[in-house]
């Protein structure tokens, strides 16, 4: 348990010719989040399903996304001991000294989902963001480069095929971060957690890729950390795409070896 | 808003030249998700975001997915109208004749996992769980047909690149239901709610095809629905391959059109 990969007995058939042999599978198990705050209060956030490695930034990369804790306000992040010995590892507790905020349908939802229509969510996530940096300038070539360098540092999945990266570059293609998680939300917020308790927020001159599709979470994440630009390389969802337009956001998608899509604010993409 | 597709304009990139043009990206919006039961309560289980469309059906595939009510005991489904104008068709009431089951973690994280540790979660699904029955013996040139005949029928899919999709086949590898969505785990929602409100459950000789990787949670789903052959066409989780190991369930990973994986379950496929 507790492990970012594991090895299992697997019938391949191709061809029609089946054969035994030994795979490496991502690891997956839930993971609670608990926050504890200068009211003496300790209260569950969440429970996601998570690979399990760098707990602590999923922990920190959470509670900051979803407005719980504010960042640089986390005083210690530990495993819990007053769960059964084989479930530390899987109870995480941030400490803040501030207060955790707790709206009234995340207490009851506990998704990355912030209200009820599309408005309310955009509404809700804005108040909790500074404005957006101007941000970097992006060359074009730059951009064109992130998709291999992703894959370059990506180990587990290489391993298992199964898994998710988050990466943050800077303007000129360096990967600063990297993260992978069998959830595309995870990878997202290990990576921002790791930036958040290493003091580097917000991270306005940063660029994030994301493996898979970039849907209105990844965008709220990003505007929370203040990200200015977002690529991905599959396809955004329409309300990503009209989060990123209001927070003045660059969103970039299906980004290739030869070729991308921008759906909004082409202006930082240098050709 | 309220629709699985929706046009914007992009800027497309390839070769270095850029070009406008009109795109279809997929749809997605939160929908809150209540349960009215027979104590007069009606209580909001989950926010989730989802391309809009067949919400009745996803409504009703999370709350029997989540145990929170038994398949069966659904008298109506309708949309709030107590609620603005505009957010009509964002939240949806479940009324059961029955009693609605809210464990105590879940009220707390409204995410689809069960408990803590693994074997806490696999615990909990396994009691919900009728044994799963022998299940259908399919063909191995029938598996290899399903990739192609899910895509054939991805109709958003096609248009915007973006969504997910679950089919439910027949061992003959008739394609029974598809339905699409920007999550994965929503798509198979709206496949087993269209089961369960046809009366069909347990879909005991059904094979379910999923689009993305098989997780926990898509195990979890497909065991609750009675259904003992699950086949995705990237990679299972390793807690995928615990459960349906334990479920009896047959599991088969990166299912393409050349070859596929089976982890779990072997003896149901005939060679």
């Amino acid at each position: 348990m507790s492990a970012p990969a594991s090895r299992r007995s697997v019938l391949a058939v191709r061809a029609g010719e089946g054969r035994r042999r030994r795979d490496r599978l991502a690891g997956e198990e839930p993971m609670e989040v608990r926050v504890a705050d200068r009211s003496g209060r300790t209260i569950p956030v969440a429970i996601t399903m998570r690979t399990p490695g760098d707990d602590f930034e999923l922990a920190a990369g959470f509670v900051i996304a979803e407005g719980i804790v504010a960042p640089g306000t986390i005083t210690r992040i530990a495993h819990c001991d007053d769960v059964p010995e084989e479930q530390h590892f899987n109870v995480v507790t941030v400490t803040t000294s501030g207060e955790a905020v707790l709206g009234e349908a995340r207490r009851v939802a506990g998704t990355s989902a912030c209200g009820i229509c599309g408005r309310a969510s955009l509404d809700a996530v804005e108040v909790r963001c500074a404005p957006l940096a101007d941000g970097p300038a992006v060359a074009s070539e730059v951009l064109l480069g992130l998709p291999g360098a992703l894959r370059a540092r990506q180990r587990v999945f290489e391993a298992t095929g199964g898994l998710h990266a988050a990466g943050l570059f800077d303007a000129a293609g360096r990967l600063l971060r990297l993260r992978e998680d069998v959830g595309r939300h995870n990878a997202v917020d290990k990576v921002v957690g790791g930036a958040a308790l290493a003091g580097e927020l917000p991270l306005a001159d940063r660029v994030l890729m994301v493996s898979g599709r970039a849907g209105f979470e990844i965008v709220q994440k990003a505007a929370v950390a203040g990200i200015a630009v977002v690529a991905s390389v599959s396809a955004p969802s329409s309300m990503a795409a009209d989060a990123a337009e209001r927070f003045g956001m660059t969103l970039v998608g299906f980004l290739r070896d030869d070729g991308y899509n921008v759906y909004t604010g082409a202006a930082r993409i240098l050709p």
